[in-house]
């Protein structure tokens, strides 16, 4: 290696998501300088390991980027709205993971496995890392699309609930562990009346023996805010401004790891065998697709774990050019820490490579 | 009313969906003379309550068909398959809720909302009643159909674990206890490592905090029984042959009440103020859609209800002839006893009516 290791910092180092940035930091080859573990002063203080090393959190203040070359943002929208632009100022380039830049013209959008050389051009010192649902399905598709090219996709995610963030996983486990040894779920209403109001869930229903049909906010027109963001969000990845999607959004009761049902369809014909040959050699895919035999990804197969998986590949029947699967990955990985930290070590390698 | 009361075999009394017919059998207007329970000869000789009396189960045999008028079969595939002609041949009409016949170019396959009038013309005497996973869209997609022409289905469901039978509701709850007040859920295999092997489960792969995207046998070219039956079923009952259907059936962690993801197409563009007044005055549907208010159908809100309930209805962003919906529906009640019912109900009509 040549040049020098650039410094990080990680701003939400005590959240969820920045909970696994610190495992990724401790797994990955080290490529960084000085690491700067930050979080809202509330949190500050407190000691967090990370590649083997004791450090104590920073409280996030201008002065805390003095001296950062590149700063993860794993914090809520407004949190990075306000300060990523503070740490660009003080001389670090920002990696953020909030919606605050996703869709600003100016900041790249970027999933390494498809567009990496997009984090070269950052007019605001910004690259942003999409929306956990995007980035659970957009590397497959994006390895199907580079040989078939892709008109439309149809999805219906299966989303976990710690893209909640860590009230998500708190409701329900609280709501499991009251249905758990009843004979709930049979009558009207009953798992709604067992489990109160749930006041302070981030659900608009119970998620335990249960599916929720909404995810984010209203986006108007009956869309949520999460289904807008996948559209939005694919287009400006693919670079396909013009591409059809529809998505709905649903959570379910699972801890991690997104899934989702796709409906591709591309200019051309798509034969399954070279699907699979594409998907088996994809860099980040794991192909996972013998269902006769059991083989199908599910969460639990995929939790923990940092490809994006793909089963059920099937031409449609009524379409030679559509193909239907089922892809999962990890929302705290891949869906979050994993691609920021992916972005944020190929932006090392300009400093490296000086 | 004039004629008589047709007397009335339920073919699996002690099941499931057998179970939930003797509640609406209770709670209909009651057209039946003598009811007849039956079951396997293991399962005869016990005593379940019909129209407020107990009642003796009669073991399965060809002479119990004798006097029969209409007999329901709620009972698995093999057995449907050789007990309804004999049923047929001692006298009876016989509505079978298998997938035996339903694809038979001889058996009407009858959803009443849409096609009543089918089951008159039932050359060998049998009516079948579609899949639940069709049932639990095909009304309120029937009702946008006679408008605006439907050309494409793409649907992907959030299936309930009770269309596996009791095994699947008994595997649900035993899993659901095993990893309820624990962490499990974050790290890799740990959820499948805690659960077992899951020896005699009706699915491939742990139901607690995952979803399975499998249901049914291996169909060929990746596809399963279940997907394969939602295209065939919905082409019939619709009368629409060419009908492009994709279908993705996937397992969630709900006791009763098969929600499903739908993206319609249709001949004409459809605008979601009238696809509203469609559904919301539709036989057999409730149109519960205004998510900003926290109104969209989830299972905990329609389990034990009979209608199909529809709600998330937008028009496709890409495509004015296109709509989202997000659809729930028991599948035990009209996803399999209801249905049943209400087919025999307007077989029992010609009895009345003579």
């Amino acid at each position: 290696m040549t040049g020098r290791r650039p410094s990080l910092a990680v701003v939400g180092a005590t959240g969820v998501i920045g909970g696994v940035m610190l495992q990724i930091l401790s797994q990955h080859e080290d490529v960084w300088g000085e690491v700067k573990l930050i979080a809202s002063p509330r949190a500050a203080g407190t000691k967090l390991v990370v590649r083997g090393e004791e450090t104590e959190v920073l409280p996030l203040t201008e002065d805390v980027f003095d001296g950062v070359d590149v700063a993860l943002f794993l914090v809520p929208d407004e949190v990075s709205a306000r300060w990523a632009p503070i740490a660009v100022a003080r001389g670090a380039v920002v990696v953020d993971d909030s919606a605050a830049f996703r869709l600003d013209d100016d900041v790249p959008l970027v999933v390494p496995e498809i567009n990496s050389h997009a984090a070269r051009l950052r007019p605001r010192g910004i690259v942003a890392s999409p929306n956990c649902t995007t980035l659970s399905l957009i590397v497959a598709v994006g390895a199907l699309h580079a040989e078939f090219g892709l008109r439309e996709l149809i999805v219906s995610s299966y989303q976990a609930v710690s893209s909640a963030g860590r009230d998500g996983v708190a409701v329900l486990r609280e709501q499991l562990a009251l249905v758990a040894g009843t004979e709930l779920g049979t009558r009207p209403g009953d798992v709604r009346r067992a489990l109160g109001e749930g006041d302070g869930s981030p659900f608009a229903a119970p998620v335990a023996l249960n599916v929720v049909p909404w995810a984010g906010t209203d986006a108007g027109d009956g869309w949520s805010s999460e289904e807008l963001a996948i559209r939005a969000e694919c287009r400006k990845v693919l670079g396909l401004p013009d591409l059809k999607v529809a998505a709905t959004c649903v959570y379910v009761p699972v801890v991690a790891t997104h899934s989702m049902s796709v409906h591709a369809r591309f200019e051309n014909e798509v034969a399954v065998e070279r699907a699979h040959e594409i998907l088996a050699t994809a860099p980040g895919v794991v192909l996972f697709d013998n269902p006769a035999a059991g083989d199908f990804p599910t969460p639990s197969d995929v939790v923990g774990t940092d490809p994006t998986w793909v089963g059920r590949v099937r031409q449609s029947m009524d379409d030679p050019r559509a193909v239907e699967m089922f892809i999962c990955g990890d929302n705290l990985r891949k869906g979050a820490a994993l691609n920021v930290a992916q972005i944020a070590e190929s932006v090392a390698g300009e400093f490296t490579r000086i």
